[in-house]
Parts: structure tokens; sequence; C-alpha cells
């Protein structure tokens, strides 16, 4: 739940949930400078969820936004051009029951890893983008996801901007790596811009996709180290592992419904 | 608070809370796997505290253990032994009102940092342990302690062991800073073993001292890199950097009432 | 090369190298407190490999050992028993040619991991360990290996220790992950000791194996933050996303022949 | 030494060490990949400085830049504003002999930071910019610096920008610790601006000064995770803990004469 703050909010859930016998295992809360407040609350027992939804609507103030998410797996279609290590990451985690989703496809602007994929026995769509304008392309790709029916996509280094008409059809359901620690480096050849500056150290961001690029509100980051040894293929080939490896924590936080939105920065409960 | 885990604990107590009129700032909670619940409400308001303190025990369930704290800074003294380092950060931090504690005192068994501490204005005790039994320098060390009647003990760098009979004048209220990665490295010459085994990172560890040498509950740790240049002696320079950030981490949240002790583990709330 | 340190060494070993007309691309040297010296010398050019090491042995003192390496990929054979994640990470690396390695086979004592690993077109040797002496065992998987002749061997989380006549065969050429910040948490169940001893940073560590259990020359290590919600499943979790980095670095310096071997520890030039 | 590369650089330098019957400690080097040959040699033993210099001139080819630095205390004056958390770090250090440097004064626009200063017995220079140019300010300090000759200044949270005019008084001697993860984040208010883009990580650069503002050539970094609750304000407490360290490492190495600059960027021998 997430709305202005009020005294009494905490104690009116916990009261509707305490009368309907059900057990919090985790509550979080967050208010934040201006007046917002935030709460997930992680409970078990029997579940009248229409009834409890009810009572809790007419205990809390108006203006309060309510969901209740049951524990269960996010469908999800993941996007590729031609780097393989986010996909790899993400094939292994969900042939092992490690991803918190099932990966329904994957598309991609090349066939490059379509053996890859194959090899997991995923759906492999190649739609390029070739000969085709940017509306034509993007309408060949929401086809294709309307088979889906995705609750998220997951850009695991897919190299081309969306339109905001098509970001419009997933609004904060789009997560995306960037292979910088943003804001530094925004757009192309981030490690190539690392390397010309010099920094000392390279790191890797996944955000949510909004309009503008490279601007959405960060989910998770993580650096590593560099040298001036490193060139910019170097610190490219370095920072593939951090890459994948926030891509993945950040799906996870996303999948298991612990990422809330104010403005442009996320709340993590 | 802290007991055994029930339904209706969150409830109950923010129910008491908003009933005088006190708003929640924040709250956190936390219920270990064996059945144990945790909590640290941070609230604003006027507060009547012996009322409160009354209702919360009548309403909450027998074995809840209930203490309500004003945001103050502690009174402490720290003890040390030859190494300036963690001193000098924690007298930095003191003169400019970023310690959430006032130092009463700084207790040595040498008198090598006595130069430092006066510059500072602080009332140093050179309390050396030659030529007195382990039991007699403890003696003389609890009777300058009783002058300044500290709430908490910090070993910053103090290298001597103190005996059980010491340790359970302030229970839970000593906070030591270990230079290892704990449990790796307990006892001395720390750096030696770890350049001896070739790590390649090595940390420092903040705790609770109770009986078991090295053995308390963990507030913090910190790692920093190392190579094989490293000498033990540059591991020691290197780590020092890494004791004293910890340490004041660790002070931080004890000082500020967010660090719960379950068997031999702290919770952080 | 390594031997006991003398004046000149680097000034001999260039001048052949330069007499030869080789071109030297990077140099390392280290000189150990104990008096050895160790330098890793990266060239390139027309080689006569024969005549180089003439000479470079007629220049150079006695005790100077010499190793001339061309630069290719090593052959390996990877041990796993039923964790995928290590794994998984090796035949994604060596997929797409990541890995400065070719991945001969893999050895199990389970059949767990063999869907995985038919997905690459490797072979899997499933070798229990069931019903067999512990010698018995070893010298079925000997056999497989003299099929292969690895250069190195790869314990991926191979959960069995090996026996001192077995790892003989290999001297400073099997590579193990071990899923703790060693010298902490020795042996078995490290992240159920690291959850009791309530760490605040959890971590891995790549070694290579020598007779006695998880106490050969670490490679690397890594680390990861952890705190009072992380049960011990948790810890193993997290870690497992330690650990598989941790092992690709490792292999990564070793599959360069950059790391040199002095008492119990690694230097790596 | 450091110029175009060539074959054989190595070779002539330890040779004519090796004649000079000079021992060498630690060698290393580094190619750019642009051709540029960078090596600091360590040595020991008895040196005619002179006729070293002149046969190493004499043996190398021309374009060459040759520097013979003996081991010793470099000289500085640390620059600040209000901010004492770096200025206590390097007051403390230098009292216990840890910095690689004599800090011969201290300079401020305001006069807050005296009373720390005087408690180490180093001149103060309060130098308040206020009703002056920037011209006659900036002369003000360079009449003051004139009495010192310091060889480095050290700008330790000092809030006003240079004018070219007066770096180039200083070229490559001046460094800067800027509270940011640089190139995020340039200019005022870093950690504000941290807050407002949602990061999860901010950090600290140290690095040269040079005409543009916090563009010169960055010496080291790090950072710190931090999280929704973090207000700006908060970054900028958990920043100081990261500024000072890195601060502190970035000098370590300008004063052992480790660092080399190559357009932008460092490299650090």
């Amino acid at each position: 739940m997430d709305g202005p703050d009020n005294k009494g909010l905490i104690y009116h859930v916990t009261g509707v949930l305490f009368r309907h016998n059900l057990n919090i295992i985790r509550n979080d809360e967050y208010v934040s400078p201006d007046g917002q407040f935030f709460m997930r609350t992680e409970f078990e027992g029997e579940l009248d969820k229409e009834a409890l939804m009810t009572e809790l609507q007419n205990t809390l103030p108006q203006g309060i936004n309510l969901r209740i998410n049951p524990k269960k797996k996010k469908n999800i279609v993941v996007f590729v051009t031609k780097e393989h290590h986010c996909l790899g990451e993400l094939l292994i985690r969900y042939t092992f029951n490690e991803l918190d989703a099932d990966i329904l496809a994957v598309v991609s602007n090349y066939n490059y890893l379509q053996p890859l994929v194959s090899k997991f026995g995923i759906p492999f769509h190649y739609i390029s983008h070739e000969l085709k304008t940017r509306d034509e392309h993007e309408d060949a790709i929401l086809r294709t996801l309307s088979i889906y029916q995705p609750e998220y996509l997951v850009l695991a280094k897919y190299m081309r901007v969306l339109t905001p008409a098509f970001v419009k059809h997933y609004p904060n359901r789009i997560v995306n790596i960037h292979h910088s620690f943003l804001p530094a480096f925004i757009g192309a050849s981030p490690y190539r811009q690392a390397h010309d500056r010099g920094v000392k150290i390279i790191g890797a961001t996944a955000h949510f996709v909004n309009n503008d690029l490279d601007e959405g509100p960060i989910i998770a980051q993580n650096v590593k180290e560099v040298d001036h040894r490193h060139t910019a293929i170097d610190m490219a080939t370095e920072g593939k592992d951090v890459e994948k490896i926030v891509l993945s924590q950040a799906l996870k936080l996303v999948f298991n419904d612990r990422v809330f939105i104010h403005r442009n920065r996320t709340i993590i409960l």
C-alpha cells in the first residue's frame, strides 16, 4: 500500500489482518520526507481476498492504494540483441527454478542468440529492425507480445531505444540493465566513455524504463574496480559480471513485489 | 521491544501509540526463525512515558520486554593501548558532535596516547598493568569507571583481554573492534596470520564483548582487498582504515538503540 | 620465471629478449621478503623457443626456473556434485569463448546435472561413489581422466574430499571453489556456520587443492553483505553469485599463466 | 620515466642500474595502447645521482623523461573551508607520521577550523574571500604559499573553484577530493543530485586539479551503498567516511611518486 501519510495507518492495517486471523511474517514501512507512506506486509493464513480488500478500504483513509498479491512467479519476456551474458544468467536461473519468473519467450532484433535459447526449449522470436520503420518494428514486437501477455519485459542488453508509445503499454513493467554506473555515462558506449575519463571504478545499473533514455527509477547498482591497464574492451568484459548479477538482483526484488516507485526513485521494502 | 512472537503484536503496540496521539516515524520488526519477535518503533509527540509503559504492558502478552528510550547521547569511556587510529577517529567525531555520545574519559594501560587525548580536553587515565595482578588491574579500572558511570565502554584497540568478572559489570555494553574478519584469525596477530595464510581480503569486526574472547555478537564488519605485495605490516596499515570506520558504524547503531541481541547474533532494526 | 633473487635478473632476461628482437608487452616482477624472485614477461615476435631457452639458461644464475608458455587455451575437466551455478557459469563462458579453456568433459558423483551438460554437447561422466571404496572411486575417475589428459581440474562445487594420492597426479593443477571466506568456516556447511556465528559478510574462496582440506594457496576471494534476516539457506543462495564469479576470476588468472605459488601463497603477476 | 615506447627500454635502464651496482626492489612498467611507455623503478644502493642520470640519458633514446626521486616526505599545504572530516584525518595521520608528507600550513576562507588546526600546532591562515575579487583572493593565497614553497596543495573540501591562473602555478600538484563518483554529479551539491536521481551507491573521487572543474585526472575512487531511507543529508554524512579514506589513499600514491599522468588519465605504478 502507499498513499499520503496519516496517523494510525499501521495500526489500522494490522488490525484488519488481526481480525482476519492472518499472521504477519514481515512488515516494512517507509515515510518519505514529502509525506508519502509506503508499506509492504507479508502475511500468511486462510484468505478471503475480497472481504479483506473491502474491509481495508473501509478502514483506511481515501487516497491509499492497496494491492494484495499472491506469492507467485511472474510471467516475463526477455529482450536481447547480441550479448549473451545476461540472457545466459537468466536462462540458467530459470532452468533451476531460481528466477521467481517464467520466461515465456525471448525477443531479439538479431538471430545471434537463437542457438543458446533453443538449448533451453524457450521460444525465440527474431524480429529484425532492418527495412522497418521504428514504429513498424515495435508493432511487430507488440503483436508477438500479445501472444504471451507477459507481466514484465526484461531488457537483458537490448541495444535499441524503445519509444514512449511502446513503453506506455508496460508502465513500470520494463526493467533494463544499463552498462554504467548511472547517471555517469548515459547513452552509447559507456565503457568507452569510462575509459576515456580514466575512472577507477566501473558499474552497472538496473532500472525501470520510462520515456527518457536511461533516466528511469534505479532499482539496483553495483560496481567493480578497474585500473589504467583496462582498455575499454577489458572494462566491457569485466563489466559483464557486474551487469548480470545486478540485473538478477533487481529482478528478484521486482518479482517479489518489493519495489515501490515514488517520483523517480524506488523504495524497496 | 522483544519477546515470543504472537499474532497482533504490531497491532496492539501501534494501537496504544495511536490512542496516545503519537506519530510513528519509523517502524521495523523482525521475527526470528525460532519464533522471537523484535520491534523498534521510532515515534514523536507529547509523551507521558509512565502511562504509555503501563498501557503497553497491560495490552501486550506476558514475556515481552519493553524499553522506551529518549533520543539522547550516550555516556562512554574509551579504552586504548598504543594504537591511535580508532581513538583519533572517535575524538574528531566527538569534537564535531558526530558521535551520538559524550566521551567522558579515556583509559589506557600505556601513557602513549595521552598527548593526543589532552589536545581534546578529555581526562586520560593511565592505569598500567605492570606490577599488578589481572584482578588488581581491573579493580583499578573499575574504580576509575565508578567516577564516570558510563553507559558503554568502547575498546578502541585495547589489547588486553577482560575477565568475565569485569565484563559482567557491563553486560552487552562493551563494544570491541577486532582487527580481523571474524571468525577468521581469532586471537593475537591476526594480520600476521592473514599474511601467512595468503588471503586476498582482510577485514575488521566490531562486536560486543562477552566471556569468550572474540566470540561476542557481531555488530558490523567490513573488508578490503590486499595482494601478495602486502606484508603483514602493510596489511595492518591498510586494515586500520577499515577498523576505524567499522567501529564508528557499529557505535552509531548501538548509540541509536538499533541493536538487539538474540543468542549470539545481533538484530539491527 | 622464479628463483633466488639476484642483482641483474631483469637486465639479463630483457637483454636476451632484446637480442632475439622480441618486444615486451608487459613485464611484472616481485621479490618476496624471503628473497625469492618472480617475473612474468609477456612478449611478442618471431620466436625460436629452443634457442631462447638455451640462451636464457646460459645467462641466468643456476636455480632459476624458466617456463615459456605460448598463449593458448588450457584443456580442463570440470567436477561437480549437485549444484549447478558454477557449472552453468563455466558452460556459458565456454560456449561463447570466454573461458580461456576448453571443457573436455564433466565428471560427477551424481547424474543430476547431466541434462544441463548435455545441452552444451560436452561428455558427462557419472561416476557414483556408492558401493565403492574411496580408492576405487578415485581410480575410476583417474581412468576417465586418462582419456582426456586435462591440464587442469576445476572443482566447481564438487562436494567430496580428494585424497592426497589423487591430488599428487595434478600438483597445483586442481582449482576448487570453497563457499566461505577462508580460513573462516573450514569444512562442511560453512553457511550454516556463518549464520550461527552471526556474521555480517559472507564470502567465497578459489584456491589450489593440496593435501590439506581447504588449506591450499588462495587465488581469489570475494564477499557480500548479509544481515540478520538471512537464514543459512538465504546465505547459501546469495553466496552462489559470489562463488561463481570468484571461480571464474581465479580461472582466468590461472589459465593465463599469471599465478605463481610460493610456500602456501599465490603471487599473481 | 616515460616516453615513446621502444624495444629494449627495460633492458637499457636495468643495465645501467646493474653497472652502477644498484639493486632493484620493485619494477613496474606499462605501455599504453597509443604507444607510450611508463616505468617506475625502485632501487637501493650507493648512488651517484648525476652520473646515473647522465648515463641513463646517454643510453636511452631521445624523448624519454627521466626523474630520480629520493624517498622522502613531501611538503604540503592543506586547503579547507568548513568541513573537518578530511582535515581531521590528515592531521591525525600527520601527527603519527603516517602521511608521507609534512603539513606546513592550513589555508581556509573561513576561520571555522582554526581551533582544530591549532590543537596540532600547525599554522592556520584565514584568508577570507569576502570583499575581495577572485583575483585578489588568490593573490593573497599565493603570497601566503610563497612563505612555505609547498610541493603539493591538498584541497581537503575546499569549496571554492580555483582559476586557471592560480592552477598553473602548481601543474599536476593540486589534489582535490570531490564528493561524488565522478563524472556523475559534477559541480555543486552532488549529494542533493544523487538523492534526487535515486542512486543506490554514492562515491568520492580524488583527482588532480586542472583548468576544468572536476575534470582533472582521477587518482582514486571509492563507493558506499545507500538506500531510499537516506536523505541528501544522510548521504553527505555517509559520504564523508568515503571521502576522507579516498583522499588519504590518493595522497599516499602521489606522495610515493607512484602516479603518472597521460592525457587525462593516471597510470599508477
